[in-house]
């Protein structure tokens, strides 16, 4: 099984990631953590660049979606499908959705070339099943504590169209996009990940 | 007016882009030079990595592809177009055509899925002409002077087959992309070059 978080930063994907794996893994599961970029020397290299870049290193939307492709095929030949060959349950933090969204909904891309992209880059991997976490962009910017990052410097409208499109394409993909209202408390919302995951487990 | 060169490396792409250059600017045109992947601060950083990344840092196919057309669509967007709205002519050392081979015909990755990311990566930007370099590999293989990099460590089989690729492509796109014979002389070579320019000039 191939399970994904995503949505906004701020909204706890990461609290409930840690949730969820400890859950799987008190079933006796076998759980490969992950994040998307990241996870690989290649993954950790080109975050470093997408994220933390300095100023003067100018990247268009399309670079932008370019290098986060790169970082999951590596992510998916070097991690993913070894791990679910092994048997084992792999739970990312974020994969391609979020492209399709920030670069795609947001940020101006034809959202039918990012998705084309993907294709290629996952080679045609698909989670199972996605939590896609939902909140007002201005409470889950409230929550943030830590420096902000390149995508996160954006601003009010940008994180407002990345929740319009993160909730477009969570009513157009019901079947395997889980939208949670990430408003509750942090127990009730890892109690509905819990159900969610039990019937497909 | 956009021209690229390609071929294997040790054909005598610099040395004739050098000249090529020279002679366009002596007729009187503005020239803007760049390589495919490099001539912006994230083309370099890309370039960086997928060149001479150490080799704890696997890098499959799909990512090395997908590294490249990052660093292309950066430049397509920040140099190239540019120049041509200033009616520049542009000359790169390389560009989609060196992935469409080195990871496409040479590497495995089916050469229409590559084609088809090439298409988002330069937003449809095509060379108006392509001056393939082409010489027997073992040839090109004597006169690089310099360190091999991660592409041209690759061994006699791979580079054997870029240039099948290479050749293939020239046949199969004969109007906008040249076979040159780069085992003749500096002088005879680059005079061909410029007799096929000058038609399309």
């Amino acid at each position: 099984m191939f399970f994904t978080f995503d949505g906004l930063d701020g909204v706890g994907k990461t609290t409930q990631i840690r949730l969820f794996c400890d859950w799987l893994r008190g079933r006796g599961l076998t759980v490969c953590e992950c994040r998307d970029p990241g996870s690989t020397p290649l993954g950790d290299r080109v975050r470093e660049i997408v994220l933390h870049a300095p100023d003067d290193t100018p990247i268009c939307a399309r670079s932008e979606m370019l290098l986060y492709m790169a970082a999951r095929a590596q992510l998916v030949e070097q991690v993913i499908r070894p791990a679910l060959a092994r048997g084992e349950v792999v739970v990312s933090d974020r994969y391609l959705l979020a492209n399709v969204v920030y670069q795609g909904h947001a940020g101006g891309l034809a959202v039918d070339a990012v998705r084309a992209v993907g294709e290629v880059a996952t080679d045609g991997l698909t989670p199972d099943a996605t939590f896609l976490l939902d909140l007002d962009p201005a409470i889950a910017d409230e929550r943030m504590q830590r420096e902000r990052d390149r995508m996160e410097r954006r601003g009010d409208d940008y994180r407002r169209r990345v929740r319009e499109g993160f909730l477009a394409e969570g009513a157009a993909n019901a079947d395997r996009i889980h939208v949670i209202d990430a408003g509750r408390s942090v127990e009730e919302v890892g109690k509905q990940i819990r159900t969610l995951a039990e019937r497909l487990l």
